[in-house]
């Protein structure tokens, strides 16, 4: 836990972006919000991190992929400590896109994202391009 | 980990309503998505439940109230075991208010919900009155 953090208006520290990175990249889960017939949904995904975007595998079908090609999304990680009554969270936002180049498809299997619901097989890929990442941490007075 | 659930067509076992609430009851985090500026965002709070609708407290300027007093909002409580590949998530969607009748604020101060983030007063209640209550759970194939 980082104790000497800066705080936001809510007394929440504020983590780096290259934390936040950090923390996206060791996350095994990540939840995505998105509009689906005018209201937020949110769905767990196992997700990987390429470069500065947000990747994750999805089937034929899913509510993403009949929305918009190009819509806006938002991505988050977290992890937290009932005992010590202590949590931070990364959030994205972002646009999300299907990823049409056969190359980069296949570049893409190979970089070990295998999503833990498999009786269905996901052939898809969604990227998010990142136009916002942020991170926050609870921070306790000291006692 | 139930093994006889009915099956989605993603091929996710189905949880029951009571099994959802029985979920919602336990987290102790759960993540909120509202639509702030055109676009989905997700944050991390403490949460309650208050008969069949979601509550949690929150401070004066935040998003949320900024925005409609009647905001469609998803709210999400997961849990997830990484060596067994497996996890759950519990999906609410719904309405949020902010709760303006005094008793019913005084009746929810003694529930029991204090947030992690204590460096902001947070003297409000919200509540999510919810219309859809749904789950999903990973089932593998039999090895």
């Amino acid at each position: 836990m980082t104790t000497s953090l800066p705080l936001d208006h809510s007394g929440m520290g504020v983590l780096s972006r290259d934390e936040c990175y950090d923390r996206l990249r060791s996350a095994r889960v990540g939840r995505l919000a998105f509009v689906s017939d005018g209201d937020p949904v949110i769905l767990p995904v196992n997700h990987g991190v390429d470069g500065e975007s947000i990747v994750f595998r999805t089937a034929p079908g899913s509510k993403l992929l009949a929305g918009d090609s190009e819509l806006r999304v938002a991505f988050e990680v977290d992890g937290y400590d009932v005992d010590r009554r202590s949590g931070w969270s990364v959030l994205v936002r972002g646009t999300a896109s299907t990823v049409e180049d056969v190359g980069e498809i296949r570049r893409l299997n190979r970089i070990g994202v295998w999503p833990w619901a498999d009786l269905v097989e996901r052939t898809y890929w969604i990227r998010i391009a990142c136009y916002s990442v942020t991170g926050r941490e609870t921070v306790h007075p000291a006692r």
